[in-house]
């Protein structure tokens, strides 16, 4: 998995801590710390699969001697009924870890088999998904990620990492021009610059600054159609605001490059994926 | 607001340490940092309103001068157009704080706004709606809260809390009675007992048992009102399983107690609110 | 052992922090890094052993070649002159760990040693020995499975996990049936309430509220037995405030359900155990 | 206070966030929140206080409107029926901090108390009293300033600080003289060696190495009455071993300069403090 | 600033504790708590001040009556003898504080002054200068940070906000080109590329490839006039690999757009600045 | 390593996520995850190698299947062209790692080499090199050890564990005599006291204390000599204030004990050694 082992490590122990801050008043005194067996995942529906290194990483955690054995990965789709992987361990620790691992695994699961249909309603065009900033307090890693695995891609990490000059922004310096120049005077060369506009008129001007990314927010489908015509490659174009499975085929064909959604990450259904004790 | 002071500031500062790792690159490097503006929060749908402390919280970490004028609070129902509250204080310090205040604004009342609807979807039934343990790692404090603040109850807060004996327990044990018999050899007397079952003859088994609560899993409209019949107020009956908008004023009908429902917590749908600056 | 290994590891971790900010300006400098041993530990009184997988993890964190060979576990009783277990690794390892070890089990020793010599005066009884949350900050995970090692049992763990009614909330909502009400309003199905009362009177009224338990605060031995006549099973009776190893045993035979003793948990007294290098 | 208010407000956030994971059922359910009270401290005992800041923090913590007035401070001694502080501010917030405050100040009023009887024992005589590293994991910073406010004095904070050569440092060299040697050779300027002694024979060898401090480990009054004869001032002779109210006034009359005693921090004893709402 | 305030303060927390394990053995014993005093910042040199925020933040935090009057701010060029800023709170904190806050002043300024040395020995040319990710564990923001206020760049902030093809990812995968295509593939809209090159084929093919930044690494003069010859505008050309006061000049003087140091973080002298008590 | 573990990998982890907050957008996109691959450390320049324990520990901190061949270890010296150690392990864990290594073992590297030097100029006196406290925030235990690498001695680690009193303790308290006499009031007695002096009166007088260190600060070669005539070994003597590889060794040439440098670890100049792929 491409993050960092620890953020992982630290974001289960933190749930577990939220499950279980003394001991587990049903396991801990019903089943015999001894005891083994073995548990499986299975999904319950239909959708794309994400997350299943960390659940696995849960029981990990808590069980030394825990093992799992692996039928699908991360990315690929499993219909209800499939067997994800099979779990062996002390019965305590997988009774304990149940929950967590189950929690994580629907989240990643849902965001990716979201993502996945958005992707696949906008082939055959140009455009990519992307998500946004939109994502739940301390899962902005897991929640990129899952994206990324749906299908997705991921826009800026962060405040840190890109710019994106909003209405704010620009209103604040007196005009989209002059916003990007005052930017630039102090940008390290690393750093794109996406400018969000409302109009023709504003894409024009954005055009004329040179930034790399224009934002074309909330527009309809002939104005977005145009801004494609006028932008015409010199830069990338993202639509942005409320796009739903209806609407996202649509957006697709005006020509626009990124189609950006929050719901992806801020609207999440869990993907139902049940843990069985045999 | 219930929660501790410190549980809320350490997460919004590990939000804003995510969207912020290091600085700025738009607001920090167009706008003047003695700039002082006025914003507001703004509802786009009707709901109930939920996280507005932490919402306003944000900004006060961020900047000293903050000052928020409220004019709805936590539980109070808003609709399209409502002006939630007047915000005042630095141009860069409310557009840094934006983001991470409205991802957790719009995720508590996504949460107490589904919550109200089967809370009013149950009205004129003697059952209450109930959380799970099914929340986001990390959120569980602020999840459990806005089902609270949308009308709800919290089911038990973790493992640590209340006794829930599922069918790996009790297959563990060999059976329900002994179960419960061996959980309560040790069991603190503070704590309370549920018994998960399937079917009238596991009912019948646990309400022998003496347990405060048994769960009626996925059980049809008919076996629950059995149940109910059965039970005749010895126990308090939760209700559990996939229940939706469109199933729970007939479960509620029934007579149980409780119904409790995942989907508060792992499937919420962000309530639309948006931060606009005067 | 039921508590998390990680809350453990933290706890270990924090405490050889305390006594190593920098290096061990003894035995860095006068032992040799490759340098290998044995020690054991030995009991010194007799008493009951608790929190021996603790002692041992120390070493586990600091030396990956550590082994250990057990001869007693948590909840047996030792006499002084036994040899509880076998230590084998780095002389440096050994000795940078030695005072971390031996703090902690000779603590939760102390606790278990004390409980077990409280539990032996009811017996014979119906009274079961509990714990109280006087316990010190930071430690209330292994001071409350201490009690349970000595076999004791764990009052509620927390302010958030079981309700108790003190004279304060009482008065507060104008009587003991009020605050019963107001508090069941909005209370989860999973939690129980005790009322804390100080004379017969007000254990009638708990008692007409349907309260689980009732708390019997500082009340001599003649009332506590009017008590339980009046209560006659139908909650649960608690005795509570200074009971001592000489008043413990007729206050047990009152009839009470519960003794409560913040003692077992405030006012510690170690249980020697020396670890010895041979 | 000489100890960090970082490192306390750490403290006490940490013994909040275990006492009170989510709310506070019984308080958050029963008590209004902009109900205002005054409640205060009072000694039930005869002793010294200690750790009153620290309490008093605990409130300042949960409530920005709490304020005190302060009738005794740190290291005063107080007697049954004192008022040592008046608290005022949110009821809600008063019960909540309650068993914290309490929970801090009874343990560190009950080092400070026993501390001072030593202290009491040893008037007369040249011998201080002084603590050791036998401390709670977490707690040795208010454990080793309860010491001092008692009138003790501190031992070496942590392995880090200073040098105790014992038996195992001593053998693993072959000899006292060549263990002082090696330690030496590397030893920053500013640490100070103690050697821990067994026999005369040992302290006349200790004493031919010019360190600083000689512990007489477990030695009989005798021995270390001619101990002190044969050191002669040349070097700090330490008594330690086992020393109780009964034996301390023998040993101070030996001449020995420190008496140091694990108990002072490993069995520590509650002072009895409560907190009373008006 | 626009570092968030809680990372300097957690920073600064750490430094403090880093130096008070315990209590400061020198002013808690000789200072009295309520002593009041002034003292002042001298600069013993001539540079550009930095952290001067942070400086007075770590007084703030230790004393609530702190005050400081500021003569000079983060950018401004100081000569030997300048008053920087005058202090004022108690003696002991001033004291308590005095070396973590010269500790961070003088790092932070000595990397402002160099940064700004080599800014001034480029002027006149289109070259700016710009940090790396050479800095020193834990503190990179306030490195990074600094270097702006010397007035140079900062190039990417880590591994997850722009991407560079060093030599070993180019192997990797065959060539430039295709490194670029496979990194392309899964790349957000919002990341820029750079290839490291080492000779003028290398800078032609990464140019083919249409990357946005081109880094000529270890190159003579003369190759980087004739790599900018070659790019002609198409590409941002860095120049990297320890350049010198003495060789920065001539490289900036070849038309390069960049010129990257590592030294600016790696190889800090500190600025003399004196805390003087008056 | 004399540090322990776990502080070095708490070290180590803050550097990573600091470095990678996300993904590593260079090497994830390109690298395949089960690519192995092997890679050395090698010197650029002469001087004393430091750290090796720690940059290996990142790899292993990233890469459970990595392993090293070490051929150098800390203290040791090296010159231009030598391999410190073969690395092999995963090429994309590999990649992830390379500049957090090499950033820690440079600086390590640098703070020996610079201390070495110090040494060396000293050699045929009686004086030894040490540290101060002005170091890094968060870097005091690695800076603090690498300069024992080098040869050098530690001061006092901080402000808990040795006294030093200057002109500011000794001018609140009325002069060097009183200020002893206060401090060692209330000092425990493994705590050595060092008392600055800027002429050889102050001398005369800290020396009638009988302090165990007296600073010298700031006195010229013939003032230092007449000095160590009157102290005449009834006191360590420490020479301190901006002493450099040139003037260091008439420094030694006084008969001073002690010279210690702040430079060797707030002015580093980082050892060059790069990590370079087969």
């Amino acid at each position: 998995m491409k993050l960092l082992d620890f953020y992982v490590d630290d974001l289960i122990k933190n749930a577990l801590q939220e499950d279980i801050n003394y001991i587990d008043t049903s396991a801990d005194l019903v089943i015999d710390e001894n005891d083994i067996t073995t548990a499986y995942f299975e999904a319950k529906a239909e959708g794309v699969l994400c997350g299943l290194d960390i659940a696995i990483r849960v029981f990990e955690l808590l069980d030394k001697e825990f093992k799992a054995k692996v039928y699908k990965k991360d990315g690929e789709k499993v219909k209800k009924g499939d067997i994800i992987a099979d779990l062996s361990g002390h019965t305590l620790k997988l009774l304990k870890g149940e929950r967590t691992a189950l929690n994580i695994l629907q989240h990643m699961s849902g965001i990716a088999t979201m993502t996945n249909k958005a992707v696949t309603l906008c082939k055959g065009t140009n455009a990519s998904v992307a998500d946004t900033r939109k994502t739940l307090p301390g899962l902005r890693p897991i929640q990129k990620y899952a994206v990324t695995v749906g299908g997705g891609k991921n826009h800026r990490y962060n405040l840190s990492d890109a710019v994106m000059l909003k209405d704010n922004h620009i209103d604040a310096c007196g005009g989209i021009t002059k916003a990007v120049e005052k930017c630039r005077e102090n940008l390290g060369h690393m750093v794109k610059i996406e400018v969000e506009t409302r109009n023709l008129q504003e894409v024009k001007e954005a055009l004329s600054t040179g930034v790399e990314v224009i934002m074309l927010d909330n527009m309809d489908i002939e104005t977005m159609k145009k801004a494609v015509e006028i932008t015409d490659g010199k830069a990338l174009l993202e639509a942005s605001g409320n796009i739903t499975d209806e609407t996202i085929s649509a957006v697709a064909k005006t020509g626009v490059d990124i189609i950006s959604i929050g719901a992806l990450t801020h609207s999440v259904k869990a993907f139902d994926i049940s843990m069985k004790i045999k």
